[in-house]
């Protein structure tokens, strides 16, 4: 199987390594949305004993790559801004959900909303990317 | 020895897994910036073959969290924005400096710049914290 | 009639003198949302002849206070990221229509989408508002 | 006199009307950063009673026109992140001070410090650009 015939979920969930090492996996995307889910463990607490920023906006992120390089054309992102709402603790299972904002031919725009599996909103992100002339 | 008598840096080098895990390490604290250095691997990668967005903020929050909890304060991110400028390599040795922009009392606000070992920028983060009233 | 008396759209509508001037007015107003409309004139442009981005944040700003300020607790405005999607033009019609994203007690978090009389967005702008102890 | 031969100081200050409505004017710009001030008068307040934040990034705003575009290259601001750090007041005369974080070719990205006369931090602002192929 080859790049070209590997589904993008299926791409990124392989190749994105340090996401997969902090437990992140990539479970639906489309040309609308993309997920990414995570569940919190003793290794993504911070030392206030809650989950990490970084360990948050890389779920965020991956569902933004996914999102952002579905249609094929390679896409990278330029910035990003985070609200932390709530904290995330030990087993909290969290999906995080990326939707186009503005799907924009250059300089597409992301939402993404990061929740527990209660519902509750852990933290709020958006980011612009930034497409390239060249294919993945 | 007790946290009380433990400094900062070394406290958060313990505490913070998920930094630690990501392999950074606050290497410099003091009431007026923080750093924290990295050290891009194969396992920071993303599926584009640079370092993921999620280590470098990784990296850039372990610098915050050292500067904004250093006077014994508790203060938690309550938002962050990154402007991301320059890819990172594996091989890349990475240093996030972080620096007051504002002091305030409950709402403290920094800056944070992730550069290689040539100087080169990497990202640019800026954030707002929320002392609570209890210490550490 | 005093303050207490008078809704917050009457009172932000005649206390905000920057908005007024910008031509921005709140339309609507409750605990969930506010709207706040501006039609865009040749007094609203920049230097490429579009709506200038002070006056879109301007008027998002206003549906901010609006909706921040609903419930009587004095709340400021600490930070904002804005993502400008597509240009407006003279003649345009906007409309800034706020929502919580987060109904913090301290830390409040705003979302608001500006949007022309097609339905086209504008910009996207995210905030966090500071909750002080006193009331209006 | 054409607008090829006009600074770009000058052509701003003429034709980007909402600023100049708002009282905002470049004072200084090179090739590394660009001045605005603005003094704060009773048409700038807000319903607090202090200058409106889309005052202040309407003033942000026009110094980071000036620097991106100071090369003749018409370029467009994409996003901003605002850190509201203290309030200005009436009378309060304003100055921000943009300058380059990153020169991309395409992307380039800055960072805006507003200060009042005493040289205490107003607001600290950061964003992206995009620039066309056209010149202006």
């Amino acid at each position: 199987m080859t790049n070209a015939t590997m589904s993008i979920k299926d791409l990124l969930n392989r190749t994105d390594r340090f996401a997969a090492n902090a437990g992140c996996q990539i479970t639906e995307v489309d040309d609308r949305h993309a997920i990414a889910e995570m569940r919190v463990t003793a290794e993504h607490l911070n030392g206030g004993h809650v989950c990490q920023g970084g360990a948050l906006f890389t779920l965020a992120d991956l569902a933004i790559a996914a999102l952002m390089n579905h249609d094929g054309h390679l896409t990278f992102g330029i910035s990003n801004s985070i609200m932390f709402v709530s904290s995330a603790h030990e087993g909290d299972q969290l999906r995080a959900e990326a939707v186009l904002v503005a799907d924009h031919q250059k300089i597409p725009a992301v939402e993404v909303r990061v929740t527990d599996h209660s519902g509750r909103l852990i933290c709020h992100v958006t980011g612009l990317g930034y497409r390239k002339a060249t294919n993945i």
